[in-house]
């Protein structure tokens, strides 16, 4: 990642040379310039940097994957960010819930009627 | 907040004054510092400010509070952060789809031997 035309996004974007040891440069391919600046706009890419590299290499891209999707919804919703999908997803699991008790409960009244 | 002993955590722990017109002051009072210090280790006291300010004054407290749950789970866990409960809440939901599924076939195998 030495010369201009290999840079990573975030080095791109960031408007600086890409070391070969650069931390982001695995995470954030030239191909993908969008994933950077969503991560840049809500953590900052020295944030990004510093989490990563405390992290081990091979837990990094799992890091680096849910630190963008997080960025991603945050853009998309600055009010409730992934919070967002969270709730969401809990109305879902409380409506089939619901569906299951109301089927349990038919069961139990049909059963009870065939005794 | 104009005096040392009304600083907000954030403004504490930064080791400024508090303004009046602090944008983090409403959001992160004094009396639950470890708020800020998650949230300042995640995504930093700059682009939190910045995404409040962006915002309507009447939605900055749920932006606070689910910037400051993400930047929670973040330090709990470094390397899935929330997207974890995500991951959590889709198994909860697969496994009660399952469930119904059993349970519609079951009556289904029933209601055909009754036919």
């Amino acid at each position: 990642m030495s010369n201009k035309s290999t840079r990573c996004s975030a080095c791109k974007y960031l408007r600086r040379k890409c070391s070969e040891d650069c931390i982001l440069a695995p995470h954030f391919p030239a191909t993908d310039p969008e994933r950077f600046v969503h991560v840049h706009k809500i953590f900052g890419a020295g944030n990004v940097s510093r989490m990563l590299q405390k992290l081990p290499y091979n837990e990094r891209e799992v890091a680096a994957n849910s630190i963008s999707y997080e960025a991603y919804l945050r853009v998309q919703d600055p009010v409730y960010g992934i919070a967002g999908t969270i709730t969401n997803l809990q109305e879902e699991i409380h409506r089939k819930q619901q569906e299951l008790v109301r089927i349990k409960a038919e069961i139990a009244i049909y059963t009870a009627g065939n005794l």
